[in-house]
């Protein structure tokens, strides 16, 4: 039963990517996001890399990447083999745009189970990836909305936590356990308890479910999102998608995965998480690149001092007397900060374009 | 009496444009040094100023400039009406430099008094220079060297100190004082007590004297430099001038004026000083471009962060986090320092040198 439990001929891939990154300005763009860019000097981008790790699970026909039309064309020039595109009119958050590819895929293949997973992650050990991924497609075919957690290394206050709870003897998931309860991003304090506490995994917005349950639960919960997904699905391998895109995509309710299906369902006994142990980052800050290795650019001259240097542009950068300072220059920006304040760097781009430079954003 | 002993009709200007600013690293280049550069933000280079302060006093045909062969094209770009350009084929150092102006000018004008001012100094107060400038020229028309001071404003261990001695009651120089001796750049308690004892004033450089007297010092304390010197002046203003050059000077001594002459004539109660308030700055670094007054590049972002920002490429700047920082950025380097550090940034140019990257210095 275990092979037939775990098989992933049914399993589609979806891959939102979305999201500016702007805790990494100025290498992170509005019009380059983070997706687009090797942050890990792989020589591949974030959402390459992701590519990479889900097309020997499931096949390049059946990933499907939701982008803005802002960043179609840079997707397609980076995933040569990518033929299933949705892309979005305008950014709506993350329920339609996986409710999308989700009623899309469903209507070609109503068995269809779906799991999505962010273009702009980092994950080290790909097999172990799988396994997790294996596990969250049996509790799928049980009927759950699976997440796949991650084991925390670090009590952030960054994520929201997952708190798991009894095992759910699943086949073909032994690690799949019940969901007591989604937690909000907490202080320092009470994350560092979750860290001290093995049931505890942070959310990282991998949902594996059947799609004809994820749309079962969005008619239920989110009734006029379903119906403007359904009528786009109907349309969508017509000569009519354009049409419907543009007159139901903007009507659709604004909303993350998470308030929309996951919380609810998980108060109804519906959600199961598995846990992640694969070496996950998602790089929301200078300092998470730091975490991963990334290593300043050749040649940077550093005068009783350290920290990351990213030289995009490629120009010699000096650093004299400044520990753990962040510098990543590009042709038509710079930004100068440090590990602690890595997260603060969200500002600069908001302030940017409240000075009226939102192309700089 | 007062107006003949100060009267400037016989005075030469000599102006020594070099040195590689490297504590300004990347704003200064060897290729385009400090001098070359509009630091104050005032639209002219400090050449420039240096040559606007000097003209009214002396006019433009007695204004002497001396530089190096890589930077003399720059110069004459800079200063259209300069006709006196002097240019080594060679660095070696300020008594070759300004000996080599002072023998072309006593051989065309064996009378004439010759005063030293760098190119790269900037002077808030023109008047108040003037006057030390005609005090310097009155106690030079009694056969002293005459050096004006700087009245200190800090307890600066960057710069050598003059000890003054008795008023010399110079017609036409109220001010001038006899030189006990010079100091070297002191340690920061010295420095303390220097600047608490108005007999101190800092060794800026500017030397004024008989070209004559001048070259008699030379012959008597460096013989083999002043020789050279005079087959070099005169051949000067005939067809051998270059034939002559390309001879002698680069068998000239590299020494420092202080040290072939101001030091040993001191001794000899052959020096006079002239104290000058006249809000004098070297640049020497970047905390003393924040403290003539430099401002950042308009538009930079600071969040939770102050200092001073240069993007001489005209790109956007922000700052996260960092207090009293100093960033330069040009179009093919960047320094990330900060005030405290700022006399360190020379070991940049110097670490760049060693890695091969001397094209950067």
């Amino acid at each position: 039963m275990t092979d037939a439990a775990t098989s992933l001929h049914d399993f589609h891939a979806i891959v939102p990517a979305g999201g500016a990154g702007t805790r990494l300005w100025p290498l992170s763009r509005q019009a380059r996001p983070k997706f687009l860019l090797d942050l890990t000097g792989s020589g591949r981008t974030l959402l390459q890399s992701t590519w990479d790790r889900l097309e020997p699970l499931v096949g390049a026909e059946r990933i499907h990447v939701v982008t803005g039309v802002a960043h179609a064309g840079a997707v397609h020039e980076q995933l040569p083999d990518l033929t299933r595109l949705l892309v979005e009119p305008s950014p709506r958050e993350s329920m339609p745009a996986i409710g999308l590819a989700a009623a899309v895929i469903a209507h070609r293949d109503p068995d269809a189970i779906i799991g999505s997973f962010a273009a702009d992650h980092v994950i080290q050990d790909d097999a172990a990836f799988a396994d997790a991924v294996r596990q969250a497609v049996a509790a799928a075919r049980r009927g759950l909305v699976a997440t796949i957690g991650i084991a925390p290394t670090e009590p952030s206050t960054a994520f929201g936590y997952i708190e798991a709870g009894e095992p759910l003897g699943i086949d073909g998931g032994p690690d799949v356990r019940t969901i007591v309860r989604f937690v909000e991003k907490p202080d320092a304090e009470t994350a560092a308890g979750y860290v001290a506490d093995p049931a505890f995994s942070w959310n990282a917005g991998m949902f594996v479910v059947r799609a004809q349950v994820l749309l079962d639960h969005l008619a239920r919960l989110q009734p006029g999102l379903h119906a403007g997904l359904m009528r786009i699905a109907a349309g969508w391998d017509t000569s009519d998608r354009d049409d419907v895109m543009a007159g139901v995509w903007p009507s659709l309710t604004r909303i993350a995965i998470d308030h929309a299906v996951a919380e609810p369902v998980s108060l109804e006994g519906g959600m199961a998480v598995v846990p992640g142990r694969f070496g996950w980052n998602d790089i929301g800050d200078f300092a998470a690149l730091t975490d991963i290795g990334a290593t300043s650019t050749p040649g940077t001259v550093w005068v009783d001092a350290d920290g990351l240097v990213v030289a995009a542009d490629g120009t010699q950068v000096a650093v004299v007397g400044l520990r753990g300072v962040v510098v990543a220059r590009t042709a038509d920006a710079l930004l100068v900060t440090t590990r602690e304040y890595a997260q603060r760097v969200k500002e600069v781009p908001a302030a940017l374009a409240a000075a009226g430079r939102a192309d700089l954003q």
